[in-house]
């Protein structure tokens, strides 16, 4: 569970984040900003700040923050009964970002893979974001990816967005967040 | 027909807004850049700049530019065959935008109708959107939208595009754009 004061300094470092970028957020956006912690307690390592702008039957918008050198973890988005798993265009508008999917397996990877988490990252082919480029990520395809040193600022485009049934590498881990008061 | 010269000014011009609100293209994405003056030959009242980032079988995102009082004329993005009307999420990023969809008439629009097509512009329930503001169209709605004094920047997220079956209430315009040598 992500402690209150934890969630609620990354809520005000995301939202400051958007400022430098140029991002504007409505009021009530600022408050709905999403604090994923994974369940894996080291928000800053492995961890994705979110505002999700519109989310309906068709299609998703949403702005992702990623801290200095922050990682969302390796997931995939998988076909839910009759609905195909969702595709996503990830568009870089800010910072750099190491996106890693299936594939051919890079030689040296620029990221680093978190230490505590290591077994469970399993995929490598290495696409570099950088502020004007963006990759569509296929649906139920295993992808991970993390910030460079400035922190990074993604635009994802997508299908319909349903967090809960998205499939992590690691086993430990919860996508669906709890904050403890 | 848009003169060349017209064109490269637009694109130039557009490429000046986003560089103003921080937004990154691609040296490809500047060179795509789509000047629509809708076949009207008032591009700076009628008309309107847009790169598209993503336009797949499932969603699209593209950024739109509107000049100081620019005007997107009146239309709709009708059901083809069996394909559902494009529903459509604007965002406004930078500017201001009045915004008009059907239903009930705002007393006193804050817009001015373009003169040269006054008759082709029918619905008058007025949205503005200021940055960090959006709004939803659903399918088959007759909208149109105006930048206020400074241009605007516009995010849309939507269905699939297919701008060549919209339906535009002035019948003179033409979608797709052409330009001269």
């Amino acid at each position: 569970m992500l402690a209150k004061n934890v969630f609620l300094r990354a809520q005000e470092k995301t939202i400051a984040y958007f400022e430098q970028a140029g991002i504007v957020l409505s009021n009530e956006e600022q408050q709905m900003i999403e604090v994923a912690d994974f369940g894996l307690n080291e928000l800053e390592i492995q961890g994705l700040e979110l505002i999700t702008y519109i989310n309906n039957d068709y299609y998703c918008a949403k702005e992702l923050v990623l801290f200095p050198n922050q990682t969302c973890p390796e997931h995939k988005h998988p076909q839910i009964g009759e609905l195909q798993g969702k595709t996503e265009t990830f568009r870089c508008r800010f910072g750099k970002v190491y996106l890693y999917v299936e594939g051919l397996k890079t030689k040296k990877i620029q990221a680093t893979v978190p230490t505590s988490s290591k077994n469970y990252y399993t995929v490598f082919n290495e696409i570099e974001l950088n502020p004007g480029e963006q990759f569509t990520i296929p649906p139920n395809t295993l992808h991970w990816f993390q910030a460079g040193d400035d922190g990074a600022i993604v635009s994802e485009f997508s299908t319909t967005s349903r967090d809960e049934y998205d499939i992590f590498t690691d086993p430990r881990i919860k996508r669906v967040p709890e904050v403890s008061e």
